[in-house]
């Protein structure tokens, strides 16, 4: 169902791979919501994933940009704004990608020039997006830029490597941007930190399997889908929440504020088989 | 502008006095959403403000009623089905007082039938009320539940005073509840903590319009109105944000996240005249 | 192995109930430390406990009172300071009481009354002492005031009931008191979040034994025991650690922060027997 | 006053430059408590500073190496375990430096190069020691890891620019790093989150005077002080605060759980003269 929310906006998503990936619902969501968007992915990207076929469904327009290159930022937002006919109103940042894990460095055994990349693609080029469209005066008063983080910016998830750095400078980045963006622009700068998701991206991590599962019976509504964050994002760009800022905005089905919930609970202690109880039904701690 | 966000849905507001209540904001925009209301406030309350006007304006019902009462929010609950014509989609909670307060009551003398008061009126009524509707099975699936909340709860605010405490346990309340009532029927419970606002109860607090100023200055985006509150607690009702859950929800133009602004600290500078700063200018501190 | 860390020290410590508690533990090392001591619990408490026994040990004197009372509190404060010799240097304040629990009352069947008792017990009973103190300029300036919490205050655990509410609670006052008592005394005020704990309360509580493994393999130092509870309290008690306040102080093998560790998802992951696989062993989810 | 709390233990402390610098502080303080010690510091910090002194009065051996340096810190771990006699039981990480900030770069024109150095230098420098030092297993079993930080890291302060990120990713590597340090050693990774101070590095920061003036007021205990923040680290290092690992310790007289104190209010009041006044006395909002 569309509301016309963000009729007459114009925004940039970057991200979107294939029609697993959230930046693809987001688009496809803004676009019933009378949005125009231009989509951009680094130029690799563009070629391997089907981001043809979204551009058709939402009447896009496709710029390849690499978004740590401060010149391909400035070519994609003087593009847009071309193509779009005027200033933004809305961007979505879902960019991230660990080279340490694609090489199975553990966490203590980083490679720094790998993990300097993971920052820059993950964290840094959120912040070149922005002061590049700053600098061009490219976002309209008002608009709204949201990145997409998770949980483990705050609290440690095994395997999930130099990535939860990454997803907390992201943070912070938009804490810092938000402020000076906000004061000067009225534009609102977010992230959303979403439940862990069946995307090309979250599919790779190590034990995904496990750990979708675990959040899933800890959420009390369960994982958020693609598709439900794709609607949150589409309220965060509209014009009723012009007043939140520097946020890092749960929607996660509850997980954040959950410490042990009864469904997880129950299925962790299918775990001690009879061997690693005691004769009186104790669980043996290890 | 109008989205028909709530249309065909059914919500409860509590705690509109007058046209500078939040709540009456609230309930303005969910009608304009395309919600059918009832109002609700304390019989005293109901007389003395003029909530038959927002009656009127948004074609709803009033039903008095103590949120401090069992009885009372059941007779609500079955009453507000009957005139809505089935399952409650959305509440909205606004009630907070502090007797301490109103005593003149420091906090460092509190007469504690008045706390208990103040937590009763101000956070356990949350819990009642969503104990009793969980009981009557009076929220419809996917439903849900906001209440008020100010940043006080996480960091004091001198003259907050015991309404401190009591939204620390609101917040709680949320969380807890909302894990139970999430599980088991979907719906979600969050708090929205807006900035101060000039309305009734919050014109009345100590030192209100310094604070105010403060407020406005160190968030970049400054204070946000009442409007702007209704407008994203229209967004929180919507099935936009159905994965969104046990959350206190920022609404405050950035204020929680700041630390302190350029605009707060000229502000604050100038406090020093020349008698509190040294021969070299500086700040002779104290 | 004892430093005299607080050599000329005099403390009251409230809720040892019998070896298990962490009050007893903390009266033990606070002794070894060079502090005296007065010991309080109920008068039914100190009937059912052995708490004689480290009166004995400790050469405290046992003065019974019941914390939420202000007449008994006045009285022992009063006592106290004379047995002792002078202005009360730390305190530390275990008592925790869920009627509710106790009764078998879920959280969506709470008695109204129990919750208030909860809360008095177990959170508005730390205001009444310190209130109670601060009114009889009772604590030496540069005082250490601690109170037992548990994480739960900030993320729900199912079964843990209205406590997580009266721990908010609780939390919220040591922040407001610990704001005045601060700025008028040097007094300070702080929470200790403590891992699960085998103690006569803790044990009691509903699958304690499956949540306190789960927490002891998510935390990467395990579960923090009792006694180093204990030393932890000390720390907190001594005057290196002056300019701490307001502050929830987590005591947990770091369990606080951490989302998931391989040793919890490794035995989560045993809990998928061969019918809760696919035939490509994925776990089929719930 | 000593109480040998680190008799027989060996540290290593980074970023000591001068008699103002919390460093200095923690490793005079640290040798009172019984440690040996190893100063570090680049070459040309130890240069310019008077870090020989401190050496002389601490009977320390220095060691110049550059913490960005992968090989400086391997040299730096293999010689202070052969001065010291074995394995390293603590370490300070005090190494903060922001070349855009020198620059007089704001941080809506960040010059990318001088990011990475900033994010070096203040942040992955933390990780580069942990991961060396674990790679030698050149930490004793139960030792214990600091860095200094800032609230910054959490909320924005205007003109604290990319050091604000470079914080919040070094608390994210405490937390990361604590993890896995603490299952596989027992090693707990902690930061301390210092009031500002007046150090050769912050009073360097714009408007740093009037910044410490808000945050001493605002602080019911007053901002903390380096000699202060010693005592602290010492605690911290020592055997009684065994099981608290990954935590950022706010040590700064309340300041972070203060959302406005009355002699903060009282001073910003001042700021309002009489032309920003209406008629009746009420600030005139700006």
């Amino acid at each position: 169902m569309a509301y016309g929310l963000l009729k007459g906006k114009k925004g940039i998503i970057f991200g979107a791979l294939n029609d697993a990936s959230i930046a693809w619902k987001v688009a496809e969501r803004a676009h019933e919501e009378g949005a125009e968007i231009v989509l951009t992915n680094t130029p690799v990207a563009c070629r391997m994933g089907t981001i043809d076929e979204l551009a058709a469904k939402t009447g896009s327009t496709i710029i390849p940009a690499d978004a740590t290159s401060v010149e391909d930022l400035e070519m994609l937002f003087s593009e847009a704004q071309k193509v779009l006919g005027g200033q933004i109103d809305f961007v979505l940042h879902s960019c991230a990608m660990s080279a340490n894990m694609r090489k199975k460095r553990t966490y203590d055994d980083l490679d720094y020039s790998l993990f300097e990349k993971t920052l820059d693609i993950s964290a840094i080029s959120f912040h070149k997006m922005i002061q590049v469209a700053k600098k061009m005066d490219a976002i309209a008063e008002y608009g709204s830029i949201l990145a997409l983080t998770y949980v483990a910016s705050h609290r440690t998830f095994f395997g999930y490597n130099d990535m939860a750095d990454a997803k907390s400078l992201l943070e912070s980045i938009a804490r810092s941007f938000g402020y000076i963006y906000g004061r000067e622009k009225n534009v609102r700068i977010n992230t959303v930190s979403q439940s862990p998701t069946f995307t090309t991206a979250g599919g790779g991590i190590k034990g995904f399997d496990g750990l979708y599962d675990f959040s899933d019976r800890m959420s009390p509504l369960g994982n958020a889908s693609a598709d439900e964050c794709a609607d949150y994002c589409v309220v965060m760009f509209s014009d009723l929440t012009k007043k939140v800022t520097m946020q890092t905005l749960f929607h996660d089905g509850g997980f954040s504020n959950m410490g042990m919930s009864l469904r997880g609970m129950t299925q962790y202690n299918k775990s001690f088989i009879d061997e690693n109880r005691d004769e009186n039904g104790k669980i043996i701690y290890g």
